[in-house]
């Protein structure tokens, strides 16, 4: 089973958490820990060799806590996801197929998308599909229906795999350190739109992906995880667009796997990754 | 011998010097060619077996080409190089042990610091070193004592290794497309002053280092060579700085191998790299 | 139109073929030659910006070539390709993706698994799939009805996206140049069975995977690309299996972008790959 | 402080040791644990933020572990080394310029070549070196001779930075796990010699290098690291070593570090790398 738990440092705080894990005659399998010394912030996973009831475990833990401590027993059972998209399939296709063959990682409940296109590659799978157009209605609106698909299923991450809207800071807010987007820069280099014309534009050797969480600052979400990819002068916008695409499944990829094995801690705007 | 050529695209160019060093008895070892087609600019690199006078080569080529031909035959000889430094060692002993042992390509004729802290190193390697303080002095001051020793040498080339201070306009004028810099980031991210700070407060999975020329824009010259390593989360400021400066040496080090064996070709804001 | 040539070197070759591209009147996008010293061998690769009629070209090409010269003018036409499994479906997937939006540079006309179990996503897909054991029967057997569809189709390459069955040197030399295999490792270290086991034993710091055409010298033939990732102490073998897919799925894609763009030459047991 | 344990893995191991940990009043900066489940082996290491008496802690440490347990105390001090080298400069020159700029992590105190050739740099930065020919002379009598200087300085380490000769195992043998060496290809691909020779006639896509501890079967040694470059059908075998250098001097340079933080442990065949 496993162990996750962040909270304000203090001495001692490996020592009580891995006596009670001792006591229960658990073996660690894994330990990773991390202090933040600026933040004076503590950040522990631990996978250990069997399991135990968890509301033991975390009843506990949580007196040798301090009061601010986020503990997360067990939380590796599969997780729940909708998936928002635009037009482009590569990013969702990579999702489909893992979650097809199982090795996701995480169940796919529903994708949505702003335009129709995406529809038939999510029927191949059976996995449901709504269109929500954004055009010709109000954002507010685009986003509450959203909302009702979400709040129907209550997945436990919203992964956005190359949806190329805008979501107010509203919704954004309702869930917060939940929502995963891939980006295509290596942030912050490039912010906002057209990044593969500005990299044309500067003439850069090298074109990236970021995958982040998502918060109400535009492209300034906590990173989970970026990749670099070589590009030379006889790349045009185009040819970059289509490496891009490469590296921006295969970052948006790691990242999911990371955060569905419960290996990325979120702290401000900074992440801890127990790889 | 080399020949390395840039002009306005036009059709048959290649014809026509292929033609040239086929009549001249040569063969060809390598031939990389490129037309930039937003900027309708033709780029070629020629290698062949053999050497014949230059003047000739260069005289047969001329009229088949248009009238803005940048022409360069045989320029792969070695060249002369100016190390302006301020306090760090990394590149300048890298620079100062391939010129030691013969291997950098070009000859260092004189290494000038703002501080006089690498005056040892450059002593050891029995390269001269002169100490120009930027400190109560005007800039302009700093400036045109560095140009003396410039112009006294007539180097080929300046490389920046770490060199903290900004050049002014009319120093970098000076020196069109001959000024090399090593820059701290994967630029466009982070430019200016501690990127390694910025990189660190933005929490990136990647830092990076960049080799450019230098041109009246801070960080925004023509870009030859980037590369980047991934950090994590357990990454100071000062281990950053420390990873980073592995980065930087290489980069730079493959940055000057690429200049120095003509590689490089330069238009515009944009490089095209031969490699 | 495209222009992809091979023969043994002489002076001239380069000038010959651009004045009769030039003499045609065409605009010469991109040139890429090689000459290997050793073998004395020419390959040049040249992209035009418009078309001439392919007959006309080769036509005036064929004369000033030596005799052995190998002529490829405007192969680049959609390939079409039967791709051979066993049971893992990361390979073959992402074929089947790319293939279905349009993206792969070839048509999939069949896949032939050894086992029946990719059948399904084949027929999600409507690619045709045929099962064909080789359990019970005899590899000529089964070789000879996998050759029974071949000779049907008549595809230009043949992929083995994870086929876990050694193909006989009979059926290899039927295909030559035109079977390319995914094998994981970075060749030549861990050839046969069971690559990540031995990676494991060995306790190497990187696994790889190596697309490569097939002869009849297992895992010997010519190499078109590899790629490698870190692995640490902390990878089981499952792990390494795990992490090999997605660098498995990379590796053979790229060397199918290469070769259906017709970048990769072969030569004796080397590619030239001009990318 | 630095707490370095391995010992059978046995229920309880992380809870005794943090909290002695924890009684002394120390915090946890960075705690890194392992267990491998096939030698049910048990790897931490703990860095604390203050200093403790070494012996003490020790003392309470010791009763709490299984008796085979190799136990290390704050063992960062600066190592202390000797280089074996031949005749090439690299490795060499870049372990010279971090001793001497005080980052190598260790102090050099003397460096043996069976060449005089490199006696040069070493007294530029004023480091011992001793010329031991091994021609004309038994490899015994060699090895005696080099055995004389090391029992002199008693070093922590030894490297063979490009030391091309094969020690002996009886010379092995007496420095277990404290002889590091730099193999100038990915292994196990290209064991023994002309390793870039072997990677040219096989045409791969990808050079490599790596730094192992020594043991008496020949580049068979536990691996510390490895790394890879790309190369094209344009490399010579020239080209192979000049670019192979590169990442020799690099891979090297990371493996030493890495050691000399304490941050590799042996067991049998493989290393554990806390990074």
């Amino acid at each position: 089973m496993l162990i996750v738990i962040q909270c304000k440092d203090q001495v001692g705080l490996v020592a009580a958490i891995s006596r009670v894990v001792a006591e229960e005659g658990l073996n660690i399998v894994s330990l990773r820990e991390h202090v933040d010394p600026a933040e004076s912030r503590f950040f522990i996973r631990v996978e250990v060799d069997r399991d135990v009831p968890e509301e033991l475990l975390e009843a506990r833990l949580r007196p040798l806590l301090p009061p601010d401590a986020v503990v997360s027993v067990n939380p590796h059972t599969e997780k729940k996801i909708i998936v928002l998209v635009t037009k482009e399939y590569h990013c969702l296709s990579d999702i489909l197929v893992r979650h097809h063959f199982k090795t996701l990682g995480a169940s796919v409940q529903h994708v949505i998308g702003n335009y129709p296109i995406l529809g038939d590659i999510c029927r191949r799978f059976e996995v449901p599909f709504t269109h929500i157009s954004h055009e010709g209605s109000e954002k507010e609106l685009f986003e509450q229906k959203t909302l009702d698909v979400l709040l129907q299923h209550q997945p436990d991450h919203i992964v956005l795999a190359k949806f190329m809207r805008i979501l107010s800071p509203a919704f954004v807010s309702a869930f917060p350190g939940r929502i995963i987007n891939i980006h295509h820069s290596f942030l912050p280099a490039f912010v906002g739109a057209n990044p593969y014309r500005q990299a044309f534009e500067r003439g850069v050797k090298l074109i990236g992906a970021t995958a982040h969480f998502v918060t109400d600052q535009l492209d300034e979400g906590p990173i989970i995880a970026q990749q670099i990819i070589p590009v030379t002068h006889s790349f045009t916008v185009a040819d970059m667009i289509k490496a891009g695409k490469e590296i921006e499944t295969a970052v948006l990829a790691r990242a999911l796997r990371l955060v569905f094995e419960d290996r990325v801690l979120m702290y401000k705007n900074k992440t801890v990754v127990f790889e």
